[in-house]
Order: structure tokens, then sequence, then C-alpha cells
């Protein structure tokens, strides 16, 4: 293959919202996916950046203590389940002033009707709900944070999907009136957040309270699997596992084998599924065994997670750092350097 | 007086938007009264930033080449008018990159009714025109502008005394939820720009069409103003000076003898408007001689513009460093200092 048709490098941008505390459903529906992305794994792009998205987060967090926990916990959280800071870049959204600079050069841009067709400011609106600035132009924000690190995919569940149009479409609008920018990015749909089951069987999700938390205590976390509601057929009665919650979070955790041998006991009856929450007690403890002892080793060297995530935002500033150059010179806000002089050709 | 009694010290702050030239409406209806804010001259304030507004102007200058022309030209015709970069801070607002993250930060505060009732955008969207995020949101920009040099003055138009509450406002709001971290501006009215009439008698404006540069070549202002409408009345008919604009404009470039004897001669009639045209012409000649022989001068040292110009940069960027961090630290994004205790405790 001739070098020039080596196909350009792949990479990958993920926001995580840091809320205190990740469960089931934000790890197996997205983040695992996310982590996945991290170059050597199997799913690999070839460079990976990941950011805890502290700006956003700052629209809802009010308490400066608390952003500063949720901040360091989901740092330490990703770590603890895999992500890799030698191979992939974890750093703090706010830690990047290039992004806040670039929202401003996007916001020129953007016309009101993108941003008022925006589902998540809309919703509010519909609801009769205030809504400030920071919601209704949080899309634009998104928009230089996946821009300022020229990702080419975006992995994003269903209702994210419509924020990477709107950055594809600022990201084009720039590009059209200033030279070739901004890369635009793809999105890569993750739906595994629907399939994730809470403990009462609806869709895992904070605002159900049916939550099972990543690193939750091992005894608090026994008391609410054994809580998980369940039918009333009689023990002996056959059952199919796939429709199942119980059986559903239980795949989530246990190995393949594991999950036959549950499978068949299913099919066969005659089990109660007080049995069935102890295996999936044991199956969890043992899935995440190994991400809660990174996380103890991680919460017990503070030192070591603020070197990660400075390293991190070193190496997100110098690309971030290049991508606005590339803008501002184009815009003409760049006084060392003219602007690419077909640009001014074209304008002229 | 005992030391705590000493009154805070006042900061002047203004932004200038780049548009190519300068004239006379904008000289004698702001710019003058602006610049004698600076420390040393008669309504000086204690400190004096200025700034070119080129993020603003983005939102409507989309030729690279001409925005950076129309900083360079605006940063030379702020200095030949007066402003002493020794004593004022003169800096180009995107050097200074604290302003977008404190923008940022302000949009979290800032409620959408507060930005719909804002003129600018309401006009727009009454007159059904289509309106972009930049316009929308402009006001929050200038919101951090102010609030990023700890401003207590600005020296405004009538027009912008809107957008000074809405600062006030945003400052307050912050202020109120993470602890005292902005300082709360006042206005300064400046009404000149009313008085100023243009060639035709109208306001001078560049919408009418009817401006006198500043910095107009001698012989193409000589034309201007030849062509400036008068009326038919007879050249012995007595006339009063006062309302009659060729006289207004006659006063603002001619020393006060002069205007005197001008007045008497309207007085007293038999005089024809073309005569005092000519004097019209001299007196602008002789009122902008320094001014143009300054700009004569820095236009052919470009290196010494850069260099003042990164000079004011490194100044304003110490301050709004400062207060972006009072800002980060309050709100939580600093993770290497905790909020102030009285906040955490508020909050708490």
């Amino acid at each position: 293959m001739p070098i020039d048709a080596v196909p350009p490098p792949t990479r990958a941008l993920s926001g995580i919202q840091p809320t205190g505390r990740f469960h089931w459903g934000n790890y197996f529906g997205a983040i695992r996916q996310y982590i996945e992305l991290q170059p050597g794994d199997r799913q690999a792009a070839d460079e990976a950046y990941y950011f805890i998205a502290d700006l956003h987060a700052l629209t809802t967090v009010r308490d400066p203590a608390v952003l500063r926990g949720f901040v360091r916990d989901a740092a330490i959280d990703l770590v603890a389940l895999g992500l890799d800071p030698e191979r992939a870049v974890l750093f703090v959204q706010s830690d990047v002033p290039e992004v806040t600079e670039l929202t401003w050069l996007l916001m020129t841009v953007t016309p009101m009707g993108l941003l008022e067709r925006c589902h998540a400011y809309k919703d509010k609106k519909t609801r009769g709900l205030p809504a400030d600035a920071g919601l209704f132009t949080y899309p634009v924000l998104m928009a230089a944070d996946i821009l300022a690190y020229d990702a080419t995919v975006v992995p994003v569940g269903e209702d994210q999907v419509q924020h990477i149009e709107v950055c594809r479409d600022l990201a084009g609008t720039f590009n059209h009136l200033y030279g070739e920018v901004f890369t635009l990015p793809r999105p890569r749909l993750v739906e595994g957040g629907a399939k994730v089951p809470g403990t009462d069987g609806q869709k895992m999700s904070k605002s159900y309270h049916n939550t099972l938390d990543v690193f939750e205590e091992p005894a608090t976390l026994k008391k609410q699997i054994m809580r998980i509601t369940t039918d009333s057929r009689p023990l002996e009665e056959p059952k199919e596992p796939e429709g199942d919650h119980l059986f559903q979070l239980f795949s989530l955790v246990a190995p393949a084998a594991e999950q036959e041998v549950m499978a068949e006991l299913y099919r066969r009856g005659g089990f109660g599924y007080g049995e069935v929450k102890k295996k999936l007690v044991e199956a969890a403890g043992q899935f995440f065994a190994d991400a809660r002892a990174r996380r103890a080793a991680l919460e017990a060297d503070p030192a070591r997670v603020d070197a990660m995530l400075e390293a991190g935002a070193e190496r997100a500033r110098r690309k971030a750092g290049e991508v606005l150059a590339r803008a501002r010179r184009a815009c003409g806000l760049d006084r060392t350097a003219p602007p690419p002089a077909a640009v001014a050709r074209r304008k002229g």
C-alpha cells in the first residue's frame, strides 16, 4: 500500500460527567465500551482522549467541595476500571482552557435555531422550567471539546447523537468560512445502556433509585441485591432466563460457563431466586475485585492521581493548543502568523 | 484617616470595537472620554484597562486579513489619540484567554430570560433576522471582559447600560452562590455621541454615510467638509450658531478663542458657509496634527506596536489570571486549592 493510502489515524474521544458514583448502567452501558477504544484494547482506536467534564457538571453541581470530590472520584474510578493513562489521555476538561476559547470561536458561527432545536434545552423549555444559558449553549462547548482534539470517533448514547450532528454542523460552517481547520467527527452509537436493568427490572437509572453502584460497599451491595424484585412464581416452575432481570444482571458479571449453568437451572426450574441472588453477589464481587483493589490503591495515593491528571492535562493541552492555533490563525486572531494564503485569497 | 478607610482604587475599563476607522463621532463621543480616564489625565481613574474587542468583532468581521488590519489600526489609532500604554493597560481581547474561561463560568449562572431581554438580540429577532449564538451570548462575554479586571467604572453609551446591568446581575449571582469573587462595576454614562453631527446634520454614524474619519487623508477630508450640507439662507442674514451643525463641528476642533470669533460672525451675519468650511478644514488639520504625526510614526514601526500590545497583554493576563484563579477556586475547579472555608461551610 503506498504511503499516502495509509488511512488517517482514528482518534476516539469521550467526555464523562463526574456524577459521584458510577452504577452498573454507566459502566456496562457506556464506560466499558469507551475504555475499549483505548489503544491496545480490542476495539481500539489509534489514540484515545478521555476527559472528566467538570465544566459541564458546573451547570448542576453548585457545591465546590462536592465537585472536587466528584472529579477526583471519576478519575480514580476510570483508572480502576481499566482506563490506562499511559495508553490513553485522561484529563479534566477545565485543565484545558483552550476549549473555552474554541467555544467562543464556534459560538460566533452558531445559528440560534440550531441550539433551540437541541433536546436537553427543548425538553426543559417544553416543561416550562427555567433554563440557563449554560444548558442552552452546552452543545457548543461539547463541539469544542470534540474539535479541540481532532477526534474522529465519538462513542455516544442515542441521546447524544444530535450533539455530534451540531458539532459537525459548526465545524463545517467554520471550515467553509475560514478554510480546513477542524476534523469532522463521526458518532459511534453505544447502545448498551438500555440493556442494563435496575433492581426493579426497569432500566437502571439514578432517577428510578434502582441502581447498583460499581464501587458499592460489599455489605450494602449484598443488601441491594437481596432486595432485587422478583416474580412470585413457584420454585419448581421452569423459567426463561433471557427475560429475567436478575439473570440479566448475573450475566453481566458472571463468567460464560457460570451463565450457562445458571440458564440451565432457570430452564429446569426447582430453584429459589434467593439462591440466584447469592450467586450474583459472589459473581459481582469477583468481577469487580481487581478494580476494587486498584481503586483502593489509588485512593491511598492522592499524589499519584494528581500526577496522572497533570500529565494528562499536559498532553491534552499540547493537542488542543495545535488545533486552537490553527483556528485562531484562520480567523485572523493570530497577529504573528497571517491566515493561510488560500483562505485570504478566497475571501479577498 | 485610618488605613482601612482609604477608598478602594477605581479601575476603569473600556472595550473598543475594531471597526477599521474611527470617525469624529467615535472620538468626540466616546474614545476621548475613555482615554481621559487613564491615570494622570484630568478625569483619571487609579488604573485603566483598554482592550480592542476582536472576539466581539468576530461575530461580524469574517475576513481574517481584514480583522488583523482592524485590530492593528485600532491600537495605533488609540495610542496616536493619546492613550498612553505606559499609564494604561492597552491590549487585544483575544490575547487574554482567561476571559473565555470566565465566560463559561458565568454562562452557567446566566438565566436565558436575561439574555432574551437584551436589546441587540431582541431587535434583531423582532425584525425577523437570523441571529447567531455569538450575538445572543455577547453580554456574557462582555460581563467576563469587565469582571476579569475587577473593573469598578465602565464608561458606556446609553445603549450599553443594559449590558452593565447584566454584568452586575451575573456577578451578583455568582458571588451569592460561591462567595465574594467578583467586583461589581458601575456604568459611567458617556453621552457625547449624540452631540456629534454628521456631514448632513443627522447624528454622525457609519450607517448614515455622513462620517468624517479622524485619520482621513487631508485632501479627502477637505472634500468631505466642503460638501457638508448647509441651509440656503442669504449670506447677510444673522444666524444662531448653536443649532448649526457646521458650527458644532467647528467647535469640536477649534480653540475656544476661534469659536468665540466664529459665533460672533454667525450672529452678525454677512458670511458664506464656504468660509466656515475652510476654517473647519484648517482647525481640523491643526486639532489632529499631533495625533497624525504619532500615527505615522507608529505605522512605520510595526515592531513597536507589537511590543506594546504584548506588554499590555502580559499585564492584562496577570490581572485576569488572579481573578480567574479566585473564580475557579470558589466553584471547585481548582484541585490544588480548596474553596474558601467560609463558602464550603455555607454550602455544606
